[in-house]
Formats: C-alpha cells, sequence, structure tokens
C-alpha cells in the first residue's frame, strides 16, 4: 500500500510495496527459477491474487489438490501441463484448473514467462505425484516431453 | 470453456467463450460507454474477476459500498476517483478500493481504458450518492474537474 490512495505502482514485473520471493532449486526440486508476488490478500476478498514468473527454462511444482485455480497468463509465452493435455498458452489467455488436475507451467520459450494466479483463501495443501502417477503421467508421450523441457 | 482442457484465448481484449456485454447510455446515466466481460465466476475460488473497458470517454459507475474491490488496470491510461482523491492510472498499477469509499474510473487519455476488478461472490449492491454527498464530493476542485471529464 502506498499511502490511503491505495495505489500500488506497476514497473518491470514488479509491483510497489510487493514483495518479491524468488525460489531457486536444482536438481529433484518440483521447481525451478520462479519467483511469487502477492498482489491482492485482503480477507474480505475471498481469495487471493498472485503473480508467479518464471526464468527461461523454470516451471512451477507439477501438483494437484481439492481446490480449483484460475489463472491468467501475463507475460511470455510458455507450456502447461492440465491433466494429461500439454497446451501453448501466450499473454492474457485464461487457463481454469479444476480441482484434482495435476498441472505445471514452464517457460518453455526462452523467455521469461509469468501468470496470475487466482485462489480460494480457504484451500488445501498440493499433492505431488507419487512414483506411480508419475510413471503413469510419463507414460503418455506429449506429457514425458513437457516434463523433460522438451517442448518449445 | 473451450473443451474439456479449460483455456480460452484471448485476443483483442476479447477472450474466448467470454460473453461481452456493452452498456451505452447518455445524460443523466451514472456510466457511460462501458463493457463487461466476466472472465472467473467459479463459485469454488470465493471470489469473480471481471474485466471493465470504456471507450475514450467513458466512464464507471460512481458508487460505494461495504464490499472491497480490488482492481489491476489492463488498457490505457485513465484517472480514477478513490474516496477524495483523483489519481492517474497505467496499466498494472493495482488499486485497492477499501468498504464505503467512493469511486469511479474514467478514460480520460482519448483511448480506450480497461481493467480487472476482483470482488467477493458474495457482496451488498452498491449505492449512489445522494443530491448532498455528490454537492460535498464537488465542493472539491480536483474532484469536480474529474466528474466533469476535465482531467487527463
Amino acid at each position: 500500500m502506498t499511502g490511503q490512495s491505495g495505489i500500488r505502482g506497476f514497473g518491470d514485473f514488479r509491483w510497489e510495496a510487493v514483495e518479491h520471493r524468488r525460489y531457486k532449486k536444482d536438481g529433484s526440486a518440483p521447481f525451478r527459477d520462479i519467483s511469487r508476488q502477492v498482489l491482492f490478500e485482503e480477507p474480505a476478498l475471498g481469495c487471493e491474487l498472485r503473480y508467479f514468473e518464471m526464468a527461461p527454462g523454470g516451471y512451477s511444482t507439477l501438483e494437484r489438490h481439492q481446490h480449483m485455480h484460475g489463472v491468467m497468463v501475463f507475460r511470455g509465452h510458455g507450456h502447461c501441463l492440465l491433466g494429461t493435455e500439454v497446451r501453448a498458452v501466450k499473454p492474457f489467455d485464461l487457463v481454469t484448473i479444476p480441482a484434482w488436475t495435476w498441472h505445471q507451467f514452464r517457460a518453455t520459450n526462452g523467455e521469461a514467462f509469468g501468470f496470475l494466479c487466482l485462489v480460494n483463501r480457504d484451500r488445501d495443501r498440493p499433492q505431488l505425484p507419487t512414483e506411480a502417477e508419475m510413471l503413469a503421467l510419463r507414460g503418455i508421450a506429449a506429457v514425458a516431453a513437457f516434463l523433460d523441457g522438451n517442448v518449445g
């Protein structure tokens, strides 16, 4: 919040008075080169709006959960896994991720890739795939290529 | 929704499978040349995300209510009234509109002006200003100029 006016300016994919959290892990980590900014989290809204951005080659956690996501792509081109389907997405496309649907976003285009993610403020913890679930996902050629970073 | 994948493409400030509602009124109407597209309204999200866009010179309704708004400017430059303050805003700036705060958006820059508006799905009906409240607002020179479309 910048003063009583409640306006937070945007510039270079950051917002005034919004904390920028950067996560960087390698190897077996479930995500890579991703940052998070929470844009709205007031309880009165009933939901939270977060902005996630990946560096080129980065990806979000492959997960699923009971709560749904409403996503708007915001920066760059990339791909997402939605259930067992891999789709190319571009700025301002909307992605609806239903309950219990595996999902992951990847910066597959050699550029930063970011999206806005809307979520209920009351939500369950994400589940990661078991080894058996990962094998089943990798049994689908397009999904295996996506998980190995071979799309784009 | 376009198929099971849940991706709705964006182009020219419209989204696939999203109804575009255009309102056009003149004279004493509380709004002018504004359209609405509802991007997410699933009950499981707890909130709704709408996109409002005004033609040049258009404006949203001047109103207040108990529920708050989380706004992200999305297209063009414009001005907003927030309480008794008039502020210039540009794409992707965030505007927090607290409970019971008078607010209005205006396309003051000779171009289309649009914003995303986040709102709790359970909310009260907006109040319009009474004649006395309007006079009080007009008692502030910057607000009077804004209401007369003389900013930008």
